[in-house]
């Protein structure tokens, strides 16, 4: 496999695919899985991540996260490319990867160890034999800020390694560990693990891509912005990211305990279905309630009153 | 099941149980963890917890979870009581539960859910659904500073549950939700979760237990410590304290990165069994190896040079 084109195709919006819930049962409605899907790439997103944090990857069980993975990657078909998310312990991480890699995805995102002790040279350990024990390319999602960027360091150089999803937003330390490990004679692409809110700054500083949960609802907005961001079009840049703040600081609320939940009810406020959230997200209370409505209106979004969940 | 009189025998030690792994193949050294739970028994640990954070539960596979919870039942045979550690999605912490139940555990003690998204109204979701599927009672290992002790009170109610492990170092905070949810009205004991250095402190505000990794290796001083709290003997107190203090703190560095292998590696300078750690903790640097060989000559420990690692 060419890892070096792999990174270049990396360079866009990464799209975290939701995990719509039945409202009654809580278990995974995969016709609304399909649904979202198709609704991604129809509006022309190159890179599909299921199993990420948006997508309720610690709700799901590890056989769910498997079955996930396999029925995106059938419904994806090749139209775009599938980066799995994976963790959990090495062990873990290993078997679900290989189980990916099976499926038919283009590779996996390696979520930091939810383990609570964690040291620089375990962590290499941890991230390194993931990747060598697997055949398809890997993007860690680097978003600790007690963990040292030397961990990045150390592991730039293997070929397999394509991407780091940085999720720390200091700016400054950012910007360092760019200059210190250059994308192109590493092979990797720096993406901005944080969203439109923060993509600006992080392209300022060397970023290329950026994931989005807004791409499920508004995907024309996370769209506009790449391109002016591609573009350095700073007019157009500033001014979408004033159309997205609000709903992006809605998700940010409580220590980001709201960041599935307004996405899934903006959703289905707008017709599409993207079912409720598991435990521990609650749903949404009125007055959040209330905000996404108004911030669809504003959007120019028509609400579908049938779908709307009481 | 009498859980009044349960949670009354939760005013201990919760001994935290090590997971060895041998050195060359990082599988659990099985022989490894019997004499290690001998050894808490032998030394009059009543409250024995595979599967907690110092365990390297988050390291461990789920089947592995399982396999150690239900060896160490078997090793413990009833001479104490065994809490076994669950967690992870909703599902899999049942699963985990109901495994443990089978397997003869006497409590279970729910980790904080490893999701980065949580809501109050969720997370009492999560912890009450996982309550009401078990037979067993079960600790709430309270440890996330970002979530409301609302949740404690929307809880307490429940007769199966019957213990706090609080780890939020906060004494007012403790010590205001201890006077809003009484334990005796609650059948419920509240422990502090973050051993022996913060003991004294959460003792003062009403904790009548507390976690310790310290007791795999000094039982000793982590009893000549409970009994002084609970006898209110001042100066014992502070004496036990200042000894275990620079231990503790060893073990704190690294944002805690050091938590598990002080400890290994201090058992293996003992002559003891600990093995070493998986990923994503590394091993001891040579200066902190150094300070824990200090700290055991100064506590009086002859060091076993032929079982010490390399």
């Amino acid at each position: 496999m060419d890892y070096s084109k792999f990174s270049k195709e990396l360079e866009t919006i990464s799209g975290i695919s939701l995990t719509p819930f039945k409202e009654e049962t809580k278990e995974i409605d995969w016709d609304a899985v399909k649904e979202n899907i198709e609704f991604l790439i129809g509006n022309g997103v190159e890179v599909i991540v299921p199993c990420g944090n948006t997508s309720e990857f610690y709700a799901l069980t590890i056989e769910e996260a498997k079955e996930e993975v396999k029925k995106v990657v059938e419904i994806v078909d090749g139209r775009a490319k599938v980066v799995a998310g994976i963790g959990y312990s090495m062990k873990t991480a290993i078997e679900l990867g290989k189980d990916a890699e099976q499926a038919g995805a283009d590779a996996v995102m390696i979520h930091m160890p939810v383990h609570p002790y964690i040291t620089d040279g375990g962590l290499i350990d941890y991230f390194s034999g993931i990747i060598e024990a697997l055949h398809i390319p890997s993007l860690i999602y680097f978003k600790d800020p007690s963990v040292s960027d030397d961990v990045i360091k150390q592991l730039a150089s293997i070929d397999k390694l394509v991407g780091i999803k940085y999720a720390i937003n200091d700016l400054p330390r950012f910007a360092k560990i760019v200059t210190e490990v250059p994308a192109d004679k590493n092979n990797l692409t720096w993406i901005c693990g944080t969203a439109e809110k923060w993509a600006p700054f992080f392209y300022n500083a060397g970023a290329k891509g950026f994931t989005s949960g807004l791409v499920n609802i508004y995907p024309q907005k996370s769209f506009e912005l790449l391109t002016a961001l591609q573009e350095g079009n700073q007019e157009t840049i500033w001014k979408v990211w004033k159309e997205v703040l609000p709903f992006e600081d809605l998700r940010a609320k409580y220590n980001n305990g709201n960041n599935v939940v307004v996405i899934k009810e903006a959703m289905e406020l707008a017709g599409l279905r993207a079912g409720v959230t598991r435990e521990p997200v609650g749903p949404l209370n009125a007055s959040d309630r209330q905000e996404v409505m108004d911030l669809l209106k504003v959007w120019g979004f028509e609400l579908k009153g049938e779908n709307v969940i009481s």
